[in-house]
């Protein structure tokens, strides 16, 4: 279980879910953690996975616990720092060139090819979902048996936000209201939502220092929606200099996050300043990934 | 509390104490949340630290915290990116020319000059072991009320092993045999232990993947030597070859540490080679920093 802790934002009191403190260093690791047992069971011997980041790590970690093999399709353009991580824990990487769709069906291909292996995606497996809703089940029971008001948390491909959703459907009301926050360079989700349309559309997008919400193509973007108004909640687009802001508050109050964790803190601190009404009670802020993995790029 | 979890080194079970995962990545957070908790209390509003590393930084992130300001002196060599997590944290960095005695003495008068300063040594400030002892009182809660037969410990400055041995003192015994392990590049404790004498002389040490226990002259050294002594324990010299090797298996395992956080690894496994008798029991390995900060380097 990860902390949860009070601080504040704005001047308002808030709590800060730190699940940047999860082992490999991204929440990452609730989702993975339960998928790689579940395929485990099932009697896979190797694991085969797309991913340029903190979902690479998390799950190279838990094959290497679990003493699976692991093989890791990245994009040519992933800076090898980020895939140093994954590789430590024995995975093998693959670098392939093209768009990331091109790198997720590689993938899938060669775990097809191969009879011991799993294709295990972050992107749309769904039991790698029921680990993440991990998080919000943790603050219902460390605020003494309840939900908060409201969760502000970074939403690219939206596991974390379907996680969410789910542990809301686990145990009983009111729910949170759920505030989805995406960079302003990369934000389908929040185009889809204040268009009013069911579904979300692919972008273009620009470069982000919130590397991991950069998605274009949320593959869950109708459930992403329907989990948003259904709590009742909204979106946030963030642009970079308020991303970099707030980051520097999260950090100067001892919470060293990487930039893409930062964006459920600016989009409680955008509402704020637009004047949108409060929820009364808690606002739940979720930290995903530390700040050791790509914080000291921020403020070059 | 950071988790104590079993796993395997040699064909032998242990149990891994992750210390790694405190908040700032490494165990040095214990001792800096109770000292600079007690140094608030104590009505100073900045604090002065000398470190090259973890412990900057776990200072820097607790004074953030508690909304004190820090200053760092490092040694001029520092590599910027050990000092980027310190000063994202809100630290002013000051770099001084000369050995880590120079460093120390700068910023023990740049403390003695300013009447709301303190001066926050983690080398030997009291309180600081006060904090770092937190570790084996909690491998004695997680074991169901009792020590293990044997911890095995990087020591450098030695806050790690003292705190352990305080911890003996506060709990009803058997106590656990303390093995400290050094790099051999840097092993003044190794060998007045092994010459028998009763207090540290200084070395001249090489270069070692296991910078943060790379400190010729500890202040503490006598302390270490009796902790050791009484406690039945002994100490390990741990070549560089061992040390990647080490590295590498705690990796494969999915528990990406910094080299530092090795050394006791290593030492388990020298003390089997070597046909030591193992005190019956479990034996537990304190692993000390995060991977994230130093890991990719280990393997060029």
């Amino acid at each position: 279980m990860t902390p949860l802790v009070p601080g504040e934002l704005s001047g308002h009191p808030v709590w800060f879910k730190l699940d940047f403190l999860l082992p490999t260093g991204s929440f990452k690791d609730r989702g993975a953690a339960v998928l790689v047992s579940y395929l485990r069971c099932q009697g896979y011997r190797r694991l085969v996975v797309d991913s340029s980041g903190n979902a690479a790590a998390a799950l190279a970690a838990y094959c290497a616990a679990a003493r699976l093999e692991c093989h890791v399709f990245a994009p040519a353009a992933t800076s090898p720092a980020k895939l140093a991580q994954a590789r430590a824990y024995g995975a093998e990487v693959t670098l392939v060139e093209g768009s990331r769709e091109h790198v997720a069906a590689t993938a899938q291909r060669a775990a097809t090819a191969d009879p011991a292996a799993a294709y295990a995606s972050h992107n749309w497996h769904p039991v790698f979902v029921e680990g993440t809703k991990t998080w919000l089940l943790e603050v219902w029971e460390q605020l003494g048996g309840r939900f908060p008001s409201a969760c502000f948390l970074p939403v690219g491909g939206g596991s974390l936000l379907i996680g969410a959703w789910r542990a809301c459907q686990a145990l009983p009301g009111p729910y949170p209201k759920l505030v989805a926050a995406q960079p302003l360079a990369c934000a389908p989700l929040v185009q889809a939502f204040e268009r009013g349309e069911p579904d979300v559309s692919p972008v273009a997008p620009a470069t982000t220092l919130a590397e991991g919400a950069r998605i274009a193509a949320p593959p869950r973007g109708r459930q992403m929606l329907a989990a948003i108004r259904r709590s009742d909640g909204w979106v946030e687009a963030i642009d970079e200099d308020s991303l970099v802001d707030t980051l520097r508050q999260l950090w100067r109050q001892g919470l060293y996050v990487e930039p893409t964790a930062a964006l459920g803190a600016a989009a409680f601190r955008q509402a704020v300043a637009r004047g949108r009404p409060m929820p009364a009670g808690e606002a739940v802020i979720v930290l995903t990934g530390s700040g050791l993995k790509t914080g000291s790029l921020a403020l070059e």
